[in-house]
């Protein structure tokens, strides 16, 4: 009998990775949510938002995949022990990513909110121009997507930098790690780009304590997740002229309701979660390589270490 | 007696010329407008505007650089035949381009102007995002400017296209030379960029006629001469929805009237001329280096072909 592989998310999509699965792994038995067939054959899911009960539901689920990048959306301590949580890492994500964050930092550099101000005004008042290399950019968050992202800004001139908590070598980067180097990296950051995952640790981490680290003036782009943002602090923060420009992607909650002050302020740029979307193809396709190395006993790719959240 | 080289341009970039004229060619008599001494002497002069009678003002004049990439703003017929006219052709003017059409190309691509109008309604609308590869992106002009723009679409993964007169071959790129093959390019085209010069045969290009062998909803950047765009074709374009979105950096006059509807039209972007801009440092290497080539008696780079006007 061929192992059951469970895809739940909407019509669309589901065709797109029944035909992936149909030519490149005829071995699985790919199933659409909800026509699953006995939940206790189920061995794999790949889902954005898990079923309740997960563990009863499919006493047999080895392998649980994320849909997305973020695994935050998962009740991870409620995973029975027997099931292996893997995040999506696949290119299409880091593409779309790295047109967001490039197009964000490109128009704050070169100074389009302020622009677009003056158009509203009729008024035609060029500003000067500073180079790539005079303008500092730092990532927070150095996994596939922020690597993605700074290897597009490196190549732009930009002068880079970089923060995670374990210490990575990027070419062109200045690398930063562990909260003691924070601050220093936060003291050299003119656009400030947040792609840290969710976690107890990065909750509420975008605050006034925080905003008052970076040098006067300095811009935020937000491509993480929602909850990592103290959004009255980046409002007083923006009206202190503390931060000049805010580009959100995200928001707590999603979507952000009509009457939140955060639409209606002139310096706030938001997308509805917009940056990074899940190619189907590409991702199906690293979901059958992870399939195949699993049953080959070697590492998956993504596979998320339960105590560190990510 | 050494050789007399004039710079005519504001205060503080003529500073930056002289230091690097001071460190790099000592050998050359640099001297700041209008502090020129006896005209009489003058071999070489750059600047953006010259000055009137030229011919007569400066009998010995040899080398005319302009301080930008254009050279249109010259009566190049009222120039002595003796007097070799060059654009400027320096790196720090083609990352300001890069930078200026990969966020203008980003911004339609990914929906910016959609997302900036349901953030005036407070409306959260994610809408299909497409790849990269899946959005054509046409540029006009395959000189310097063009050749560094097409290279980062090329990195971005889009599926990219050029036009010039003569044939090119560009890596990544499908390109398209002649008058005969100017509708082939424009059929398959949903970003148009025209990085032209100013040339009889190119003002007035970007018309009604030309819009119209468009997709329909195609998106022109502007980034060439403003004389090259007919204002009232474009409105009419995009009311009509043939056009979906313009960004214009460069207009006719500049600075644009306040009166201009241009400013108002809901899907125009209008940046004042400021896409690139000649960077002092680099710029002032170039014409010292173009100064040995002249010594030499070696080829210039960016020397104008006076019958082509550019």
């Amino acid at each position: 009998m061929r192992p059951v592989f469970v895809f739940k998310a909407d019509g669309q999509r589901g065709r797109q990775w029944a035909d992936v699965f149909g030519r490149e792994a005829p071995d699985i038995d790919f199933r659409l949510w909800p026509e699953i067939g006995e939940p206790q054959q189920v061995r794999y899911l790949a889902t954005w938002v898990a079923p309740a009960d997960l563990g009863m539901q499919f006493p047999k689920l080895e392998l649980l995949f994320s849909t997305g990048a973020g695994v935050d959306q998962f009740d991870v301590a409620a995973l029975p022990p027997r099931v292996s949580l893997v995040r999506m890492v696949e290119p299409g994500i880091a593409h779309g990513m790295v047109e967001y964050v490039t197009h964000a930092v490109l128009d704050l550099h070169r100074d389009m909110p302020a622009y677009r101000r003056a158009q509203q005004q009729r008024q035609w008042q060029p500003l000067p121009v500073r180079t790539a290399a005079e303008c500092s950019v730092g990532v927070l968050g150095l996994g596939s997507l922020g690597q993605a992202v700074l290897a597009q800004l490196v190549a732009l001139g930009y002068d880079a930098a970089g923060w995670s908590r374990s210490r990575r070598a990027l070419p062109g980067v200045r690398c930063h790690a562990s909260a003691d180097e924070l601050d220093a990296f936060l003291a050299r950051t003119q656009i400030l780009v947040c792609l840290l995952p969710l976690t107890d640790a990065t909750r509420g981490m975008l605050d006034a304590a925080l905003f008052a680290k970076l040098p006067r003036g300095a811009n935020l782009v937000h491509v993480g997740r929602g909850p990592q943002l103290v959004p009255g602090d980046l409002l007083r923060a923006l009206d202190a002229g503390q931060l000049a420009e805010a580009v959100l992607d995200v928001t707590d909650p999603e979507p952000l309701p009509e009457t939140d002050p955060l639409w209606r302020h002139p310096r706030v740029c938001i997308t509805p979660h917009i940056a990074s979307m899940t190619q189907p193809q590409t991702a199906a396709r690293v979901v059958i390589d992870n399939l195949r190395r699993h049953a080959r006993g070697e590492a998956l790719v993504g596979l998320v270490d339960r105590a560190r959240g990510y």
